[in-house]
């Protein structure tokens, strides 16, 4: 059905994610890839209305009631950015998805399992990741440069969660990892950007090429 | 476990409920029954955020996104308004309430009525409406009323859907009241208000006290 691929990005606070997006995004647009960045919620109006009511300190809201936020904005984000994209063939970046959803609000969060599957699988309407990097990191290591990076400035909602709670969040990843060994690369964050940039374009590509999907790079030569 | 009692208002557009609503709050006051109104997404911020973009006619989303939105505002709505409320043994009276989600995002909108059934116990939590009044008026009838009582101002975004979709709205509502004949009461809604309102004030009476529940306002005489 998918004529793309999608690939997700996962991991706790500080993980790197953004610094792996960018890294993996100039190597795709360095050899001619057709892909999208994107994130939940998107959109223009609607996603930002969302994302700001999820990211306000000051909404005091339950893990449920975040659960179902974000849900509503993953259907909007997968009908009106992600299928068009795959439809087209694109490869798909995406900052988190619903995997997020199972670490923060099921793992970490108290939500049952199985109403976190119903929902999500209900919202995603059979979009799945094809691979998805989940950047390991302990709650210490995250921290530090998170704090390194951003003078501990403006930690945002679920940053200021405790530490009890990103430790349920890593190892609610790992137990995912373990269950769909094909579809998750689990990756030691605490290695050198370079290090992990160079370990995803390669677990990437061995999968990209193995499916025979075609790009437009081969007239230029990847030198790994 | 409800101390309380639960009353919602449900029907289609120009059905009367507010009117209606208004009414049986006068009488409620009237005899010192200790009562609240409340209406989703309800809450300060966060329901008045929701609030703006459901009702936001460029607010372009689909019936999927916008059932999970209004189910994240259900949640929020429940267990910080309804059930407090209901666990000080109060009655609870709600203008809308989750029919409204099988009724347009259901039976109208094209949801899987198994999916609305999933997430909506999950959002309300096992709070379910003791008497449920259903305004019950034809497409024609309703817009009518609403025309003539608002000079066809400012209609948001669900009453600007068509007929077709309207009468699947009130077909719905019809079905569930069929399938649950001790909770809903059908009125007709062309009848005078005085009259929907005496017969409203009855039916709940009848039901109240068969509960035996107590109210204080057993020193003053109540002539229906």
């Amino acid at each position: 059905m998918n004529k793309g691929y999608l690939i997700t990005f996962e991991g706790g606070e500080g993980c790197g994610k953004s610094t792996q997006i960018k890294l993996l995004s100039q190597f795709l647009k360095e050899y001619n890839f057709d892909y999208i960045l994107s994130r939940e919620p998107g959109g223009a109006t609607f996603g930002e209305a969302l994302r700001k009511i999820l990211l306000d300190n000051k909404s005091d809201i339950d893990a449920k009631t975040e659960f179902l936020l974000m849900s509503s904005g993953r259907v909007d984000h997968v009908e009106k950015v992600v299928k068009p994209a795959l439809e087209r063939g694109q490869i798909v970046v995406l900052d988190r998805f619903y995997d997020s959803s199972y670490a923060y609000q099921g793992y970490a969060g108290g939500l049952d399992l199985k109403d976190i599957k119903y929902i999500t699988d209900f919202a995603a309407g059979g979009c799945k990741p094809d691979l998805t990097f989940l950047l390991d990191i302990s709650y210490e290591d995250g921290f530090d440069r998170k704090a390194r990076d951003e003078n501990l400035r403006n930690l945002d909602r679920f940053e200021n969660k405790d530490k009890e709670f990103h430790d349920k969040v890593r190892l609610g990843y790992l137990e995912m990892a373990k269950k769909e060994p094909e579809r998750f690369v689990v990756i030691d964050a605490t290695k050198s950007p370079e290090e992990i940039n160079k370990k995803i374009v390669k677990e990437f590509l061995k999968r990209y090429v193995q499916l025979g999907k075609k790009n437009e790079s081969t007239e230029k030569s990847v030198d790994l």
